[in-house]
């Protein structure tokens, strides 16, 4: 009766999901102060001062149909010239409002591109191992291609070109990349940029047909040491740029966010004019009104993302003397240590006994790892450090 | 390289988008005052004053985190409570939180739907024209089943049961409802919904699966003449109610909306988790969260909508007496005449000679008629009557 698939989606509680309930729970007994919650993505940074202001006064100073109206599909010219805008000024490009179309975050941005480059159930969509589960979801239930995985580096979390270049072939229609890295937090490497584009230029015209890179870019702006994190658009013509202001503006549940299409991509405008056409499909209309015109003021503004440095180092210091083995990450607010047992579920259970909150690696694709998202107060890292000892203890540590 | 139905939906601009690019370049050269543009349903009605107020206690309050952070996939507990509330208040109803599902307005929700309930590519949902156009590229191009369209029934736009009798089958798995109607402005009366409901159920038996009715109501607040409509839900029990707050609270922009799956509809656990998963499917993630809780206050109000029931009654009489013949309609805000040649998409070219910008009925599925938009000032309703009358007179009226 109903779509079987769907339904076990809809049915199947998260591990993510489980541990939030397991939080509660234990909460009730214990304090909330007691739980150490590291299993959400949900940043803890408030939206910049800038983001209140900016709503405010277009509450104060525009009548409620100039806010609340439908935009065009595209979405509010304005904003999208004012993101262009700030791409161009951070990344010397010249991107104008007609590259941008504004969508409901990034997993629509992601939807849309998987739903707009499918023209076929054979069609491949290459995913790195590990990757936020959801894509293989939009691929293969959204969008009906099929989902290949290329497994984890795990040395480093760069890409595993050798297992890449074998199962690229005549159907693979695009690669996603996710650079900061959840659930790793790795910044891809320029060398590895540089060789995955030399790939799929030198692949694309073997195959006598583009392969898209789907660039996922929600932590592009959470890095850490200074270091340069390469534009990813430049360095291959066929990137389709997927963005959300939900961590560099810490405004997740506010759904806004775009797909961005250079003009240097193959058949530019049909490309355009099928992400909308996948808009109309999904349902989308626009992206939300209101927050179309706070991002027209807010596009070159970042929260206060400090915090994830200085809980970056404060955890990666004392787990590694602790005896955890850990790549260093260099952006976004993850931690994805080995865990101290093959067994990832059962490690992340015996955590459960300290209130640590951790989730399994085999959700990401990537065993005998936990991630540990660390966008909580600092104290909170600190409290949880006696916790993580323990734990080790009790592996002999 | 694409997938050419997508590539094709995003490319053809549609007849209401054409109307607009022609609308702005004629207001360009006469003025934006001497444009009558009757073609969008943009509800001209503010956002009561509530919503305002609510958005600044909003932000003056919370904390930026509390306002802005990720919610449960269903929606804010205390939002969907305040819905159930007020529809329990209004109906006599029973509902809670766990029987609503908030989305990104109506089109979502009934995207949601169609995915939710297609099992295979033989399912059929069953449209009634005139008919809101984007049902269909939902049902074939999103959830990959059969649209099946009932033609309609030019008297009076009730339900043409002959032929919905004769097209249901036991490849049915939903019939779609849109009362108050886009673009008759009709209501289905309670003998249309009583016959509908006992023939649903009959037929539900006989094949032994349920027959969703998904009830589309945007509309459902805007009703003129003091008639009662009825709250279709428990009508039938196999009902699932999809709503959208753009044209009660004049928010079409922000992105607001429910699906309502009753208590009463068959496995009811397995059709609201397969809700679900189709939200994770097409990449929704939650509803805007600060609309989310404007709406956990305001769930109750309604916008000034006086102003359509006056446009309806001053277009009505006009028209008519002009020698247009049209059925009246009760709600909504639109107006559906026949068009005075045969050849709509003709007539409404001629009318653009005027300025008078119309949508031909031919996009919803009823071709010989006009859709007449009147969710625009009364004085622009009153300045174009004397166009209507000069293009009557060209057909000789």
């Amino acid at each position: 009766m109903l779509n079987q698939n769907i339904l076990a989606l809809g049915k199947k509680r998260s591990t993510i999901r489980e541990i939030f309930e397991f939080g509660n729970q234990r909460a009730k007994l214990v304090g909330r102060e007691n739980i150490f919650d590291f299993s959400l993505g949900n940043p803890n940074v408030p939206a910049p001062d800038s983001v209140q202001h900016a709503i405010r006064d277009i509450i104060n100073t525009k009548h409620p149909s100039a806010i609340h109206g439908y935009t065009s599909a595209p979405g509010n010219e304005e904003c999208r010239a004012a993101i262009a805008e700030s791409l161009n000024a951070r990344f010397g490009t010249d991107y104008s409002a007609k590259n941008l179309y504004l969508t409901l975050g990034a997993a629509a941005s992601i939807s849309l591109c998987f739903k707009a480059l499918t023209a076929s159930p054979a069609d491949e969509f290459i995913v790195f191992a590990p990757f936020f589960p959801e894509y293989q979801v939009f691929i293969e239930h959204g969008a009906g291609a099929k989902c290949v995985v290329i497994s984890a580096q795990v040395q480093d979390f760069q890409i595993n070109f050798e297992e890449f270049e074998r199962k690229l072939n005549p159907h693979t229609k695009g690669v996603v990349i996710n650079s900061p890295n959840n659930p790793t937090g790795v910044v891809y490497s320029a060398e590895t940029i540089s060789r995955l584009s030399a790939l799929l230029t030198t692949k694309s015209e073997e195959y006598g047909h583009p392969i898209f890179l789907i660039s996922d870019e929600p932590y592009r702006e959470i890095i850490f040491d200074g270091i340069e994190v390469p534009f990813i658009a430049p360095k291959y013509k066929n990137t389709l740029v997927c963005y959300s202001y939900s961590k560099s503006l810490s405004l997740p549940g506010e759904r806004i966010g775009y797909v961005l299409v250079p003009n240097t991509v193959d058949d530019f405008g049909d490309v355009y004019a099928a992400i909308c056409g996948a808009g109309r499909v999904l349902g989308y209309v626009c992206a939300p009104a209101l927050f179309q015109q706070v991002i027209a003021h807010c596009a070159a503004d970042i929260a206060d993302i400090s915090i994830y440095e200085k809980n970056r180092n404060i955890l990666l210091e004392a787990l590694t003397s602790m005896g955890y083995k850990c790549v260093k990450p260099e952006g976004a607010f993850y931690l994805f240590p080995k865990t101290l047992e093959e067994n990832d579920r059962a490690f992340c259970e015996r955590a459960k006994k300290y209130d640590l909150l951790l989730v399994p690696g085999a959700d990401f694709g990537a065993p005998g790892h936990m991630r540990i998202a660390y966008c909580v107060q600092t104290e909170t890292v600190q409290r949880a450090l006696p916790l993580f000892e323990k734990l080790a203890k009790e592996y002999g540590l």
